[in-house]
């Protein structure tokens, strides 16, 4: 069994943010969003059918575990979930807060626009209050 | 605690395919994807966490056997999962098999372009063969 390795274009894409039990917790470098990135930590997995159940079972809490977290810190009209996978194979779950006015809104924010990057002081504020709360 | 009703774009937008343990089964109808929906029979569900934690451990088993039957029955390059809700609240889990060369790739499908109907009986030997398969 080969030892799990962020992948190289999520790594680029954003800052790290915790360890939970089963995933990695990433913030993506959009300002415009509160959008958080779970990588569970199995080397290999591609598709949801590639864990095991018990780690899926972890992943749906982690997610939801995210979901709340995010609905709360920024009041979101929408908590937004999707693991898509066509360019970056390595399986990771986006859970991104929503609102109307967002530049996306209502449609999906995968291939919108290219991001904003945080100012870094904005990004470990953010970072601090998910640790804290999560 | 009311009773579960499918909303009516979800319904007007899909076919009924089957029921499993805790989701409605439908069929997006657009001939261009095999796109599956999944929408827990939980009356008031948005978010994920407005399930149980053992509802949420069920949507995750019902999503990976939709997302696992997919992959085979189109022989999938990639599954993609999405839970968005922007636009219709009532919980509901998007399980697509995408391809290289279909219409949205490597983009997301949500809100890319006009479905294109399903031939009836094209959308019944689906139907059929998930059943039979799921």
């Amino acid at each position: 069994m080969s030892e799990f390795v962020l992948h190289e274009r999520l790594a680029a894409d954003t800052a790290f943010v915790t360890d939970w039990r089963l995933a990695r917790v990433l913030l993506l470098n959009d300002a415009r969003y509160a959008w958080l990135v779970l990588v569970p930590r199995r080397a290999g997995a591609v598709e949801l059918f590639d864990l095991s159940q018990a780690d899926r079972a972890d992943l749906m809490e982690e997610t939801a575990r995210a979901a709340r977290l995010l609905k709360s810190a920024r009041n979101a009209a929408k908590i937004n979930v999707g693991a898509l996978g066509n360019l970056v194979l390595q399986l990771h779950v986006h859970v991104v807060a929503r609102n109307p006015g967002d530049p996306a809104w209502p449609g999906p924010v995968w291939g919108h626009s290219p991001a904003v990057p945080y100012q870094a002081a904005v990004r470990d504020a953010l970072i601090a209050q998910i640790v804290k709360a999560g």
